[in-house]
């Protein structure tokens, strides 16, 4: 019988019964637990704690793999001590709330919502936004949660330009690759939404020149990686006029510090890190589903490329 | 050759390109202007100016059918001097204006963003809300606007309720009507957005009775018509915590008044009428289409009943 090590602790009340429960749901016999011996382990379900970068996996003699409970594995796929096949999330909730989160938001500035929320001068300006049809949209990333995002926008009828490392084909969306294909899928946008996974190559991949190739006035959507912007040539392009507003959800520090000059940025909305999250309940069938695959000695879904980063 | 009187004036700027091309393109050689002697008027292209139900029908002896830039025709269907076919206004620009509309609001409102929008501590609370699948709306009216809403919410994961005076069947929405359905749709819905005609039947559809029937906190959209809604009992049902929260874009008078209590209410979002509007280009392919068809003889389409007032 299998053993999984619930290496998340502090996330365990959250997984304690629905992850036993989807395992054998699964029809895998297996010990879960987020307390075992490390010469007991067979899997691990990893989510961030502390220093993750600071695990030791080679004191596990048994690892066949790690899955994480993220999408996002920046923080692991470089640790040395990892020589098991390691896995990313991709849970039909996670996918859900971010595309809930990037539909929102695009709505929001599309519409210009904030005027109405904030109008102490009672302003009655009745002049109905444009139609979606005649805001361009680009969508940075084209993973499970980019392909899903742009979909949404794309079926509310924004044109969509998105962008991937490598061709993707997205239906309805105008899909570029490649370096060139990013200047082509920024130019002109009225909003960019960024969902690639942090890698030495997507590192501050929205600088000075990148924010540049937007629309006047663009808005710039975070809800990926706090390091895929340039934090500096954000604020600069938000201070000259050249972008209209900035919503961020994810940082290079996290809880933004304090004296952070987001919080007090009027062109700038701090949302805490919760685009979207891992949902217990769906990510536990996900874990399930590749536990059962690695015991039927089948490939494991979602594996990440070490090389890539993701 | 046709004539047809354009009888909004103010709006003749918008429409004297498109609406002739669209005629042309239908097939229809007529001739299209704000200004025809009344004996001349084949067609009236109507939109509410001045005191709509102070018009005189009665001087267009030609006269053969009134066709409404707007889908809302309150003012003009119990008009006594009309006795000719009138049609209320189905726009796919008009329509897909509101889904956005709507779309965006309801989900402003899943996702908290007023708090991040407007956040003078710079508290960060990173819990991500719930998935929308957690988040029943109610819809009222399943006309062209409210099933498209309907259904946008639908293909992002809301549970529907839709609510009409006869039973619709709108894909995934589950549809209930006459009064019991409503108070059926309205049971523990955490959102309800209203999409009704104005009526003798609707006025007030939203009272004290109807609005403690939505779950605690519950939200309020109300970008249909001012008087479906009973002001008084919305501000108590606001004041007493009942409801959480009121985004209204349609009001009894419009502009809304400076000293009205909704401008400055803390649970209240005023929206200048701005949901969504009549789309020049759209509308004239609507307008013509319907000119072509009684050329040719055939039934209009989209024509108001003046017994059930729309």
């Amino acid at each position: 019988m299998p053993r999984i090590l619930f290496m998340a602790g502090h996330r365990w009340p959250d997984y304690a019964t629905v992850l036993p429960r989807a395992l054998e749901e699964a029809g895998v016999a297996a010990e879960v637990s987020p307390d075992l011996a490390p010469d007991a382990v067979d899997y691990i379900v990893y989510g961030p704690a502390g220093d993750p970068a600071a695990s030791d996996f080679s004191v596990f003699p048994r690892l066949r793999a790690v899955l994480s409970l993220w999408a996002g594995v920046e923080t692991i796929v470089a640790n040395p001590s990892l020589t098991v096949p390691l896995t990313r999330m991709v849970d039909p909730g996670l996918t859900a709330g971010m595309v809930e989160y990037v539909t929102g938001h695009v709505l929001r500035h599309h519409l210009g919502m904030d005027a109405h929320i904030v109008n102490p001068e009672h302003h009655w300006a009745n002049r109905a936004p444009p139609l979606a049809s005649e805001r361009p949209v680009a969508v940075l990333g084209l993973g499970a949660l980019g392909a899903a995002c742009a979909t949404a926008l794309v079926s509310l009828g924004f044109p969509v330009r998105g962008w991937s490392r490598t061709l993707r084909d997205v239906p309805g969306v105008a899909c570029h690759h490649g370096p060139e294909g990013l200047e082509a899928a920024l130019g002109g946008a009225r909003i960019a939404v960024l969902l690639l996974p942090l890698t030495p190559g997507t590192e501050n991949v929205m600088d000075a020149r990148r924010l540049a190739r937007l629309a006047p006035g663009a808005v710039l959507l975070n809800p990926g990686r706090g390091p895929l912007v340039d934090d500096t040539a954000l604020l600069a392009a938000l201070d000259s006029g050249a972008l209209g507003h900035a919503t961020l959800d994810t940082f290079r520090t996290e809880p933004l510090p304090r004296e952070h000059p987001f919080w007090s940025h009027p062109k700038v909305t701090v949302t805490p890190h919760i685009a979207s999250e891992t949902r217990p309940a769906t990510a536990s069938r996900a874990i399930a589903e590749n536990i059962a695959r690695a015991e039927a000695g089948q490939p494991l879904l979602h594996l990440v490329d070490p090389e890539r980063g993701y």
